[in-house]
């Protein structure tokens, strides 16, 4: 393997968060915080870093597959590693443990915190915080609709199937314009968002900080009531739309502002997608209202916020979750399975795997009684090749693998059944906020050091859509 | 479809257990129990309908695809209802839900009980409830093995990959013949349990009681402490190897039998089951080690237990393993979906499945290094068909998806989390005990009404490999 050029490209990714490391000090001395110099100082190792494996890596021919696999997990784990000096330079999380969990956190757009009282951190601190979600977000688009479907295979075969109207090529000729075109779609977003946040009463910190938090399906807040701080349905509302648009297939969006908004309705996974939002908020609605809320308003408040919140997996929240009845928290759980669509900011398994499972699941029952018939699965139209199918039902074995055994190792270090459960799929998924001990009212602070990085690992198979990390634990690669 | 048919074959069904029915007589006269006159007359009130439906409906022609599904599901819906006759006849389970429940429960060898206090029942019906479960055994092995197959599609394509090595032509030419074969193991088993169960200290009641749970893999004990109450270590060991032997491929006893023991180890699907078995006993030993038995060996002598009793989907326990830590019942509630071999008396998604799940896992990840090479699944050395694992992986999406909605449902019932979800994977699973308010030391009494109609459902669905009584309910099924 291409070690050197592995590590070249890392000194890239590393001057790029350095500078960008640079843009929370505009908030620190505009607030007077005393987070100036350990960000200063911070920003320095970065860049420093990345200059010098620029200087003693020099990046030479092209990449192949196994290069192309390391560098993008390795990829996560150095702006993980690095975005965490903020934190522990600061003194405001000492751990290395904590302070890496944190910022893998924000990296992979998770939003899991093991901060018990956010607003005890200065600005530029959270600023930065949030600004991971921001950079990670932008990076999986990148890597979603750009980069892997370059890798050939997997990467190919499972962007062929998860981007079924728009293909990349469709939207524009070169890799980099399709990049730079989604990019600008993610920004325009991100402007409107904050512009109607800051409406609604929100400073442009706050506005900001919960723009990176939504657009990015992440979750963090400067607020320890996330949300639920503002109790403002404008807020929620404008929130909840842009989660949505967050969780949507960004090409759409490049369409739809191109002046081809049918685009939206015809993507067979779109409809799902709001399906499943509209079936899973009826049903949370009436399970609250039966046994919660004596308001059916209410509860459809609150319900929709979180149907939306967990199945994008960002993870904002307005209210404890964990008060609610047994099967509001079921439906919330089964919500941290599904995800956002394909070409998204959303994790988890993701709708498009989700639409096409319980379609083969239905041929097959067709299939019984018709032993003869040649029935394949269709997405927008298109038959979907029983390979790809073979794979992607494979992708969520192998999801729900890793979510069985990581969390009988939390159960092994002392969780409860809810909080071992949860929290695996809260960070398996990109969630954030699970049941129990890492409900909403709570955070992952309690958590065991030993699974903290289990749960930091779990967040980055999640993001990379399991296989790119779970590659590298093969003898397979390292032959 | 041809209902006439169908319901004609329901008619022999019933008069083959009308006649079972009066076995438990035998017990009832000796004991000189009170429930000698309700076993009558419900033979008789079974008998009349089967001789009724045999007068009133004759079976012509042959048996079609449709008309096989509807039988099976059929058969197993009447059996369960006039096998409830003596519970509720004698007033011991007055509520039809409940009675239906238990044999219900008994038939699919789930061995869910509703019953609080066990001893309490006279000697006749305890025989009859551990009778229902040989008899649905039975039924199983010679569906799975020697009907099942010859339905066609679903059916035959999953039996060809589920019986790799020894098919059952190879066993014998004609299918009687096979079920004849399989009998026969089945009952020989039978007889040396009970005798070496009797040899322990156990009067015939008790033996032939016993047997039937592990040879089942059901679970119905005569004691409400289940194997527990004997407390004996000897008991113990002789049911986990009646236990193994019923979760084994019954095709591999009688080639064994025949005098080729070397079938067992040619196996691969028996070689992973014992790997199964051998990792989680030492994975629950060390779980309940470390937090719970201050001595190994006890903990070694119940977690190998209930390891062997829960992944065979029998069900007997000789403690309450609701105590033990989080760990241990995570780990308890992962083996309720794995399940017994194919071509055995056990449930749920069953070895092989998993087995091949596991290869196909991998084969994806090798196939992310090496695009290009034709990476196929293999079992016992043949390769397994693309369409054959999407069947399989189809089956065990459509098993979660039944296990997701129905703990969803349990929730809104009022269940707490963890009795929601273990309900229904004990009932699916046909394993019988959960965690919570259906643990080891409680039962299903206490579920609603609502909810234990939903579990009956599971049961069966989960016994008839969910498709037979799914595609039952397809639009598809009725036109």
């Amino acid at each position: 393997m291409n070690f050197r050029a592995v590590i070249a490209i890392q000194g890239l990714l590393l001057i790029f968060q350095g500078f960008f490391m640079l843009l929370p000090l505009g908030f620190s001395l505009y607030y007077g915080d005393d987070d100036v110099v350990p960000i200063l100082v911070s920003a320095g190792i970065t860049l420093a870093a990345g200059f010098l494996l620029r200087l003693l890596f020099r990046f030479q021919g092209e990449l192949r597959l196994k290069e192309s696999f390391a560098t993008v997990s390795l990829g996560w784990v150095f702006a993980a590693l690095f975005g965490a000096l903020p934190f522990i330079i600061s003194g405001y999380i000492p751990s290395f443990t904590n302070a890496f969990f944190e910022s893998m956190s924000g990296f992979t757009t998770t939003g899991a915190t093991i901060l018990a009282d956010i607003e005890a951190l200065p600005h530029g601190l959270l600023f930065w915080r949030s600004l991971t979600h921001w950079l990670g977000g932008m990076g999986i688009i990148v890597l979603s609709l750009a980069i892997l479907p370059l890798m050939g295979v997997g990467g190919m075969q499972l962007y062929k199937a998860e981007i079924p109207g728009p293909t990349p090529d469709k939207l524009t000729p070169r890799i980099q314009q399709t990049a730079k075109s989604l990019w600008g779609v993610y920004v325009l977003l991100s402007v409107v968002e904050t512009g109607l946040l800051m409406a609604g009463g929100l400073n442009l910190f706050d506005g900001l900080c919960h723009t990176f938090g939504s657009m990015a399906t992440g979750g963090f807040s400067t607020k320890t009531a996330s949300i639920g701080h503002f109790n403002s349905v404008y807020i929620e509302a404008v929130v909840i739309v842009f989660m949505v648009l967050a969780g949507t297939n960004f090409a759409l969006h490049f369409h739809s502002l191109k002046g081809r908004p049918s685009a939206y309705w015809k993507s067979e996974e779109f409809r799902f997608y709001l399906g499943v939002i509209l079936f899973f908020t009826v049903l949370l609605t009436a399970a609250n209202a039966l046994a919660f809320f004596p308001k059916v308003l209410d509860s459809f408040r609150y319900s929709a916020f979180h149907v939306v919140s967990i199945t994008t997996t960002t993870g904002f929240t307005t209210f404890d979750f964990g008060q609610w009845p047994a099967a509001a928290r079921i439906i919330l759980l089964i919500l941290m399975f599904i995800g956002g669509s394909a070409g998204s900011t959303g994790g988890s398994i993701k709708i498009l795997r989700i639409m096409i499972l319980v379609k083969q699941v239905r041929a097959e029952l067709k299939k019984l009684l018709h032993p003869r018939a040649v029935i394949s699965v269709r997405v927008d139209g298109q038959p979907v090749q029983p390979r790809v199918v073979i794979n992607i039902l494979s992708f969520i074995f192998l999801y729900i693998m890793i979510f069985i055994a990581a969390s009988l190792v939390m159960g092994l270090l002392g969780l409860d059944l809810d909080s071992a459960f949860s929290s695996v799929a809260a960070t398996l998924g990109n969630v954030g906020p699970g049941l129990g001990i890492v409900g909403p009212a709570a955070h992952y602070f309690h958590v065991p050091m030993l699974g903290k990085w289990i749960l930091a690992f779990c967040m980055l198979a999640g993001r990379l859509e399991i296989y790119t990390v779970l590659v590298l634990c093969t003898r397979e690669f390292w032959k």
